[in-house]
């Protein structure tokens, strides 16, 4: 049985992805497999699942060495188990900047391209298959582009993601920005989490300058929800970051509907690096940042200290 | 202007290929490509050139920081030029395992096919635009796929490139075994090489048990014109292995008709690695290795010392 999952921390393309790409195995190749996630997904994919009729895929607690899988929505071994590159590993399919250190024992079958989702990828790469794709599966493959692009309106948005959409929500009936408002909802709704959860719900991890800094968004149509809180993430951060064996952590809430993000200025580590990426005032708190909406096109390629 | 390259010792896979994809990047995506060299290549590719009408074209010598770049049919930085990573990658083309190491700085194309031969992803990448192929670009995808096929002789061979293969020489008017012929005939003609050049020729490194391997494979229709230097080759390997870093250097003599390969035994670390990957008699100073014909799918991954 192929293990078919995306990386830890799972949002809706890391959850939507694996089952469109287990039942392509499935039903298309006639290959047996099972999407499984790393973790408790969020609350934007949650609503997904049951919103196209999905149970929620399993989580993964091991990865026993020779297990087949099939590797979507990230190529960074910190995304992924630990032994990843003892499982044998027979495709990747992702939309990230090629980090380096996964390795494979053979040619496999890698495809990666600069769209905003991995569910994009799949529609081409299924090609005329797709009009065997059940109702659920093209429902989902839509809500993982309208995640990824954050309705159209993130700088990552492609023509091609873009095209994808609008036929699959013609397709099915949908209106697009009813669902998209009712996932971006769920996603807000965020009142369920910890601080330390919060903090570590979208974070990925970079090194630079000889420094681990944790990255961390939340994207939300609520920000006062989140900023409400500020005063107690604030205080959390140094505990979570030393657990996480993190030098920083930024985190940046994103405002969807204004298309700008407040990051978070916890200590000096933080402002020094909001100072040398974004050139932010860091006098205060937090600072607000006009049009920041991306970790992979505006936060990670500029990263400084 | 974008330079489309392969790996250090060019093949015909490794010299065709970036001139398909040149040809292209030029004609169809209308972006301004080259295709360049990593060094000399080797006499079966340079009778492709001819063969097919094209320039040889000219040797990178050297690699600015932020320069475009495609990469194809490799995807190892040891087979690339120091500070690929300070190069503006903008796609990936290759069918070899993933061996980690590149890096890139956002995201990008990236296309790894379990296929035999780079050129064969190129014609499914080119789709329906291969209408648009002139004859020199389609005889030169052949050749690769001849090339490295070995002419469907090799294990790596799959239907896919058995299929592109022939439907292209039936476009072309080519007689498959013809082509074949001349194309071995050029590579098996090695009498212009040092040992040291033979030694180097289609060379790769690789690293085992803390040992580094230069993994050399030599596929000729004229096995005897190499093997009646087989004591000169011997007597030159300690010290061509010794500048290259290596500490070993295991040649393949591939004899492509009879599909078997002679292993030569220059010394006991050589004799280990034989013996441990293949059971192989290691009593002479050479082995013949029945089916042995490709580094890639019967080499490699048996490789132990």
């Amino acid at each position: 049985m192929i293990k078919v999952f995306g990386h830890f921390s799972p949002d809706t393309d890391s959850t939507g992805s694996p089952l469109i790409w287990a039942w392509y195995l499935n039903t298309i190749e006639e290959r047996p497999a099972e999407a499984v996630l790393l973790g408790p997904c969020n609350t934007e994919a949650r609503f997904a699942l049951t919103h196209w009729g999905f149970d929620t895929p399993a989580t993964m607690s091991d990865l026993p060495a020779g297990t087949d899988v099939v590797i979507v929505d990230t190529n960074n071994p910190a995304e992924l188990p630990t032994g990843i590159n003892e499982a044998n590993i027979l495709a990747i399919i992702d939309h990230h900047k090629l980090v380096g250190g996964l390795e494979t024992k053979a040619p496999i079958d890698i495809t990666i391209r600069p769209l905003a989702c991995t569910a994009t990828i799949m529609h081409q790469l299924i090609g005329p298959d797709m009009a065997k794709a059940p109702r659920g599966i093209k429902g989902m493959m839509l809500s993982c582009i309208l995640s990824d692009t954050l309705e159209f309106r993130s700088p990552t948005t492609t023509e091609t993601d873009r095209m994808v959409a609008q036929a699959l929500a013609e397709e099915l009936g949908v209106d697009i920005p009813e669902l998209a408002a009712q996932m971006f909802a769920a996603k807000s709704d965020v009142s369920a989490f910890s601080e330390k959860e919060l903090l570590l719900m979208d974070a990925k991890k970079f090194e630079i300058g000889g420094k681990t800094l944790r990255i961390s968004v939340l994207e939300t149509t609520a920000p006062a929800q989140i900023l409400s809180r500020k005063d107690a993430l604030l205080a959390a951060i140094p505990e979570v970051a030393a657990e996480d064996g993190a030098d920083a952590i930024l985190l940046f809430i994103v405002d969807i509907l204004k298309e700008e993000a407040t990051l978070l200025l916890p200590d000096d580590l933080v402002k020094q690096v909001a100072a040398a990426s974004f050139g932010a005032d860091t006098s205060g708190d937090a600072v607000v940042l006009p049009g920041i909406m991306s970790r992979k096109k505006q936060i990670i390629p500029v990263l400084a200290l």
